[in-house]
């Protein structure tokens, strides 16, 4: 590991570490189009002014840090993104940006000099914990999120993201597909902590993405009747707390049978008072699989009640190519199963893994763009919670994994 | 049914018809020490000032509005309180207060000349919605809620009671006991809209309150891991929304057996990410029955969970000598059984019921006040809701019952 890349790591985590952490150790809150995500961002841009690199903010706001003229020829482009779910951890998103720079300023130091553009990107409301929409981001600049439904989406406040977006001070009118910043990214490499513990399993420090699992979310509305909780006889009642935990049970067991993933992990109950019989419970449904027949077997099972779709992502196969060659690449150089030892084995290669979490990075594969993924280990196996981890040695030995993966394709690349 | 008491109650109707009302038909949301809270306090002082009452503001801020001076004796007191739940009904509170105002208005009209002060009171925080604690006013100043504790008290975004009266232009620092203001109530009837069918059943517009049954609040912390919904495999997750599941149907099933009314009305789920494994539940259980015995039995079923009893008031009953004779003059007047006919049958005596709702009656009546209460007919039975009716014929029939009262119960104390 370069001293560089470690330096540029370090100083950036520690840049990083305050914005946005709850006082009470209950994580992190960086939400789209909110003040932290502002300073985030602003951050991000000036990592691009110090580097001398070329900013280019696309029509949903990701931003994109250029090494070389963006316009030139279609760039190798990596990186991930800033925001974290509610009560979030501090590796899902900021790691794979902090890598992209330090892997930059390590294949600076060695001399390199980029055959073709190559990009950091820093994409805007992975997490979908505002509005509700994951890789809102890369969802709208490839089209898959139409940009009226988007500006149209509430949070939790009632606020629109159109207005959300002008406070923010863009103009939601310009938000919509970008089809000349998708046709810049030649090929994606997004570096990820792993949500899991595959990693800690084969006892690699680095591993390769292979394929997110589908994925989906549901909304169902248990209607009731709100009446007082101190007056209303039990056999009066329709009470919608009731059919919320049939629904969880009913959810669990599915997900067993079909060996599938199923969540409630949002509720909203109305009014939610003490002494109120609710009116309604709205409840989420989070469901994946390996396979899609596996996630429509959780569903057929839950037939009983009104599940309205509100995202479904079909399987998605990052190149396979591109995969296993990054993967002997970075066996080679030893950041497999023996770990960093700097070794060159040529007959190793370093994990190939599914996720069942969703990326950027698969929606980029999925509008044609060749995709992988580095997954960094994590020692939790925890995600999404404040628990997330990993051995700064192994973030390090990721920062290593990409440069070395960016400099292997720039130079594959090279005419 | 006085014309100056029907006119009276209409245009007040009508001044507070729009104050916190939802723009979708969700019903009212008033709640204490808010800017709408304000609008109602300005409303109920400029009525005092109108008829020319003299309003005195209690140390826990309760409004009173004194006909005669305050001071000179013990004197008769009506009313009831302006906020509310959210998405409440327009009857709960506000019935008592407006029939209160034209109660006394229909006195005036009757050229009535009280021999002792007569009040109407205006309660503050009687629902608990913001800070959780129900009928604060009056529970503050019969020193039922520890000054400190309600300080400290904290509304969903985390604003302490504290706060929110400094906001409100208030010091908080004299909130606490106020026992020359409790001293100045000799007996206190508090009319309100029934929160039941009792008085459809029975055929009668009003009735009077008998007792209100022992109630109690419990709060319930079910703690999970937070992780990533899409990575965890089941068999490694502790999700604490299956604890609530479970938690939820054991509690209907214990007021069943029990014979209580078992109420889980309020939920948070943290983070309540639609992709997050919730770190922690917390629910808060309502229970009541017609005795003690009931409610402990559905705390019996229910100790695989740890519950903090957040309030707990025994069984409370109303001067049972006042009831009757109120019952008797108001069955006299015609109110009862036979609707509001204006007919004079000694015999026939207003129903008497109890209630399941907790009211500011209720913590006066446990001070050791004289209280009963007055119950208007709701032709759907529902309360705190948005379907909490009342017809305007049987409001009007409860301005008149308590005019009636309150003649009869001031003659009853001539010297």
């Amino acid at each position: 590991m370069s001293d560089v890349g470690a330096a540029t790591f370090r100083r950036a985590w520690a840049d990083l570490a305050p914005v946005g952490r709850a006082d009470d150790g209950r994580g992190y809150a960086r939400f789209a189009w909110t003040r932290d995500d502002h300073t985030l961002r602003e951050w991000f841009a000036g990592e691009a002014t110090a580097r001398g690199l070329d900013l280019v903010v696309d029509r949903a706001g990701n931003q994109w840090a250029w090494w070389g003229d963006p316009d030139a020829t279609p760039g190798l482009v990596t990186g991930s993104h800033l925001d974290s779910v509610p009560g979030g951890g501090a590796f899902d998103g900021p790691l794979g940006v902090v890598s992209g720079l330090a892997a930059l300023d390590v294949l600076g130091a060695r001399g390199v000099q980029p055959s073709r553009p190559l990009g950091v990107a820093c994409f805007v409301d992975e997490e979908g914990a505002r509005f509700g929409v994951a890789c809102a981001g890369s969802r709208l600049i490839t089209g898959v999120l139409d940009a009226d439904r988007a500006r149209g989406l509430r949070d939790a406040d009632g606020t629109t993201m159109a207005d959300a977006l002008r406070a923010a001070g863009r103009d939601p009118s310009t938000v919509g597909p970008d089809p000349e910043a998708l046709a810049r990214v030649g090929a994606f490499v997004e570096l990820h902590v792993e949500q899991g513990r595959g990693l800690v399993h084969s006892g690699a420090a680095v591993g390769v993405g292979r394929m997110i699992w589908p994925h989906g979310r549901w909304r169902v509305e248990l209607r009731g009747e709100a009446n007082h909780a101190g007056t209303t006889p039990l056999a009066d009642r329709r009470d919608p707390m009731l059919d919320l935990a049939a629904f969880v049970q009913h959810v669990r067991t599915a997900a067993v049978e079909a060996g599938a993933l199923a969540t409630v992990g949002k509720v909203r109950v109305e009014p939610n008072g003490v002494n109120a019989i609710p009116s309604q419970v709205t409840a989420w449904l989070d469901v994946r699989a390996e396979d899609e027949a596996r996630v429509r077997a959780v569903l057929a099972a839950l037939t009983s009640w009104a599940l309205a779709e509100e995202s479904w992502t079909p399987v998605t196969w990052f190149d396979a190519d591109l995969a296993d060659e990054v993967a002997t690449v970075l066996g080679a150089r030893g950041t497999g199963p023996s770990g960093p030892t700097g070794g060159t084995r040529s007959d190793v290669r370093a994990p190939v893994l599914g996720t069942g979490a969703g990326h950027d990075a698969g929606i980029l594969a999925a509008a044609g763009v060749p995709t992988t993924m580095l997954l960094v280990r994590n020692p939790t196996g925890v995600s999404h919670a404040p628990a997330e981890d990993a051995d700064e040695a192994d973030c390090l030995a990721g920062v290593d994994a990409l440069a070395t993966t960016l400099e292997h394709l720039l130079a594959r690349d090279r005419p």
